[in-house]
């Protein structure tokens, strides 16, 4: 068995739910001391955070990631204990396999290796490993991030091990994420008798016209880099649950993954002025989760991760800005080039999460190779 | 204090919600016994009703009541105790005031002057009351009519008395209903993350077009006697509560108030043309609460009334078949002339339901009139 299997058994095996850490970065922290970097325990709130540093030159080239995983659900559900990480053939079970404790694994032995290989290599070799990237995340990566930039601490190479690939190994790589907007609109009428309707307002019959036009609405076409803008309602309930009442008000969620074609402030705008052109009292409260973000393909990130893999896999990875948001999004507003790198994502969040071990031990050779295109000396 | 206002108070200060009668019925059938009615004490299930009848003739001129009062609502909230039948001033106050229990007193009184006057009269005199009115009218009314026809007793003309009146007493009579038909609809979709909507398909979407044709509908313009169809949706819901998550299914539950123009058939496959217009996968289980019905202006029993109103109170009510359903949908189909005659609606239901006392004096004088019309030999 390979040092990264044994140690990302080491880490699969804490059950560190959301927010707790539990320990798992102090493993990490005892690995890479001896390697000269400066170890950094930075407690926001409730959540620990590693910050770990070799060297003080740029570039800087920093791994982030989570040592938090999601809840297991039933644990009678598992094939495998989910804190088991059993190995059944070339698959290891269990939560935070894929998402993402491997990755770290891997690049805690491909960091070790190339410190190893290159101890004068340039620039630095970083670690932002945060316990709250599952939760609300907000005394995690963000409050980092905050820290660094106070110091004029920068990042300009940022390997997030989020798990990208999607039918095999590093077959995808996402260079960005679309911005999420979410809209939490309340139509008003006036409730009343349903054998009266002449005395009452049904907000539910003044919104339809709105919310057939808002599902029709081409946002975009996406560009080079993103996908179409997509609008999704999320909910929607108007009703008192009595079948004789027209009810007051309803109420819908919805939300934009936006590509770099509209701003927040231009989407908000065009669900105004089609609730406005409805004529309809309302209320719409917003939030932005996230602004999109693109790394171009042309940056020296995406070149070494693609030499890379060319030359050991024989492929190089599509780029992509599909999907869930990541810690990235707080990063890539510092100016850093941020690519998430990782295994399958197929069983992320699922009963009976795994990852294959062969790929793993591939991974930390990618990861390696990546920091020899960028740092070597 | 007329006998009417102190039969109003007694039967008011009995604490009779659906389905209680709490003896109700024994006092009104105690007070019609020694007039020659023949009682009969109907009970189905938990439900009290009354068939009280003088005379075996046709024609059959019958009084439709209930004795089943709604909740009171919080009792504080009450300027005076709900079954307390307080006066002040002109106005009764209590639950039942107006919905019914004083036009049932009204009718005593008439029935009682006019037997004592026309102890030969024409025809029959008869009372339907029901203790479950307000409830779900399984065994009320609708059974007692079961029963009668059953043994082919007929009622020719039938008195309900709903408060009808709306400004002022006799404004207006119900001389039908319209017919109402509920659906409860299912659109299905596929459950899915709000981040990939390409492996989802949003219910909510699927149905908004759909949803802004059914509430642009013109069903139909009414006609001499009925109001144009009405469509309303009552509730809506679709969502998992989670803001990311695209629903797997939404319910609709609406309702048709309609004229005679349209059958419950035409409405059914006008919402089935719809839906499959847009290709909905969906559900839809159908409710007919009620047919329409409606009494011709030229019967008797509306001339009757129109004629008392005239000489009384110098005007003629107008007739209506708007508002919600009462037990007349229930008696009209078997071929009787329906009308519907009570005090003032505009506390029905509500906190302070309250009760003209002048009113009641005057609809007792009205309903004497009406029995005169038809029944005086």
């Amino acid at each position: 068995m390979t040092e990264t299997i044994q140690l990302a058994q080491k880490l699969i095996q804490i059950d560190s739910v959301t927010p707790n850490d539990k320990g798992c970065q102090k493993i990490i922290a005892d690995y890479l001391s001896p390697l000269d970097f400066k170890i950094e325990n930075l407690k926001f709130g409730d959540v620990d955070n590693l910050w770990a540093r070799r060297g003080t030159e740029s570039p800087c080239f920093a791994f982030a990631g989570h040592t938090d995983v999601v809840p297991t659900g039933p644990e009678t559900a598992w094939t495998h204990p989910p804190f088991s990480a059993h190995i059944e053939g070339d698959m290891m079970f269990g939560r935070g396999t894929a998402d993402m404790k491997s990755s770290i694994a891997c690049f805690m032995v491909a960091s070790k290796r190339f410190v190893h290989n290159y101890p004068n290599h340039k620039g630095s070799i970083a670690y932002l490993i945060t316990s709250d990237e599952e939760g609300p995340a907000v005394d995690g990566t963000v409050k980092v991030v905050e820290t660094l930039e106070a110091r004029n601490e920068k990042i300009d190479y940022c390997l997030v091990g989020e798990p990208s690939s999607s039918k095999k190994l590093c077959d995808s790589i996402k260079n960005g994420r679309r911005g999420s907007l979410s809209g939490h609109l309340t139509v008003k009428g006036i409730q009343g008798h349903i054998a009266y309707p002449e005395l009452a307002d049904n907000p539910i019959h003044n919104v339809a016209p709105a919310l057939e036009q808002l599902v029709q609405v081409q946002w975009d076409h996406g560009n080079e880099y993103f996908p179409p803008t997509s609008f999704q309602i999320s909910n929607i309930n108007g009703g008192t649950g009595a079948t004789n009442v027209i009810p007051g008000d309803v109420v819908i969620q919805f939300n934009f993954r936006f590509s770099t074609e509209h701003s927040p402030e231009s989407l908000q705008e065009s669900v105004h002025a089609i609730l406005d052109h409805h004529n309809l009292e309302y209320t719409l409260d917003w939030n932005l989760s996230g602004l999109p973000f693109i790394t171009p393909a042309e940056g020296e990130l995406i070149q070494a991760i693609s030499k890379a893999s060319k030359a050991q896999l024989g492929y190089e990875p599509e780029l992509s800005t599909g999907g869930g948001t990541s810690d990235g999004r707080f990063i890539a507003p510092t100016g850093a080039q941020v690519i998430e790198l990782g295994p399958l994502n197929a069983t992320i969040h699922k009963i009976d999460e795994q990852v294959s071990v062969s790929d793993l031990n591939q991974l930390t050779e990618l990861y390696y190779q990546t920091l020899v295109n960028l740092l070597a000396e």
